[in-house]
């Protein structure tokens, strides 16, 4: 069985000097054999942003590097597209306005044929927006300046492609930890999860994660919650939310999505001064 | 026995309509018959202050109002102002540098006298850095926009008016959350509480604490973890933690400072739609 791929990126991630990531990407797409598809159904900027791509993948030596715009739902339909999508090793969504890949792409054939690329090896990325869709739960907006409201947070259905989880990212530098413990307070059956900048989570047959790039991804888990008053609140009140439990992964820490518990490993001690 | 009663406050308190917090404080100082006494000595702006703080505690109808600075670590044996905190019912600490309050207060005579007035029942009330001083462990800086990192946060000795605790404030407004679990992380025996803005903990006998105002109150609790890779660390480098435990409390929530643990209290249902 080839296993199924997905690398989630907090947005912002470094494409000028060691590109930790994106060469990631680019390794497990292929190399030299890799033929690299962006996807810039996000964004408005398509141009610039595939420009930007471009460059960097060519310069991380990724074999053919192709693109695709979708913005309307009926360019799913697309032969090119299509046909992009079945010699694709690596599919890349940019950032932009996840609403836009989840509500052109949701439902629709061309995603069905991206899940079975991805079946079939095809490693399948993507970074801000292009990460936030691949919950089961999809973040689309929140206030992060304020305290834990009922509401405070739109949430609609994402494409799936990790499941049971809601992802945030962006999420140390635009202090997103409140409105993630307000999600998880409304989907407290999926795990939070939030995602620096120039950080990732590389799944694995949707069994486990390891945390890759320059920050952390920070895990709330609503799953251990002994209290909520979500139930009693009218929109816009305060929650109350008793025993989150709140785990912190930097590069290299591994994460169980089955047993919903971070992998502990024995790491080398500092040198005693 | 008289209770000893702190008002911590997050920052930005209403000044202007209901005046919730500052209210409750005039009433536990004695409302008609307080004798209110504003500290300023985290401010760099003491007239202005000191003029603010006067229009809100007379319009809340404070019996009387003083006001003390401390610039120098010499005013601390000011006779006016050990005079004035003799007499003080309440003693309100302003906004500014907590750094400024605990290297001038610290291990001072005027401190001794401060928390001899606390046990004959003379309320202590601090906004922002007033609020910061009054942990044992107070945070003095941090980057809250970073990934946690070893030594991402500044902490010294606090006035430890809220024993073993470590108090940010202005929470949710400035995504405080990351360098609330960097600091637990550093100094897991304390509870970190983050504090919103125009939000309150009103501690009672330094036992317990209940919510105020108009935000929440955010527990970090390092003593359930799990795991943690602090000490294998070097200055700067990114921290592991598993299984911080989370509250979220808003105003009417209380919390047991000896157990560490929220009070859960049934409260009314939302009727039925």
């Amino acid at each position: 069985m080839t296993a199924k791929r997905v690398l989630a990126i907090g947005g912002a991630e470094d494409k000028e000097n060691e590109c930790k990531i994106l060469k990631k990407f680019v390794e497990l797409a292929g190399g030299d054999d890799a033929e690299v598809l962006i996807m810039t159904v996000a964004t408005k900027e398509v141009e610039e942003t595939i420009k930007d791509y471009r460059r960097v993948f060519r310069r991380l030596k990724a074999g053919r590097i192709k693109a695709f715009d979708i913005s309307m739902r009926e360019d799913t339909a697309s032969k090119r597209g299509m046909q992009l999508i079945e010699s694709a090793t690596g599919i890349f969504f940019t950032g932009g306005d996840q609403l836009d890949i989840a509500s052109l792409l949701g439902g629709t054939k061309m995603l069905e044929s991206i899940k079975q690329r991805q079946c079939n090896g095809c490693v399948i990325a993507g970074t801000s927006a292009g990460a936030a869709m691949m919950s089961k739960s999809m973040l689309i907006s929140g206030k992060p300046e304020e305290s834990p409201r009922f509401g405070n947070v739109e949430i609609g259905p994402g494409l799936d492609f990790i499941p049971e989880t809601i992802i945030d990212t962006h999420f140390s530098q635009r202090g997103r930890c409140g409105r993630l413990m307000t999600a998880v307070a409304h989907y407290p059956q999926d795990i939070g999860i939030g995602i620096d900048e120039d950080t990732a989570i590389l799944v694995n047959n949707g069994t486990e994660f390891r945390v890759l790039g320059s920050g952390s991804a920070i895990i709330v888990d609503g799953g251990p919650m002994t209290h909520t008053n979500l139930a009693d609140l009218e929109h816009g009140e305060l929650l109350e939310l008793h025993d989150l439990s709140l785990h912190v992964l930097p590069a290299g820490a591994r994460y169980d999505l089955r047993k919903q518990r971070p992998i502990l490993e024995r790491r080398k001690r500092r040198a005693a001064a």
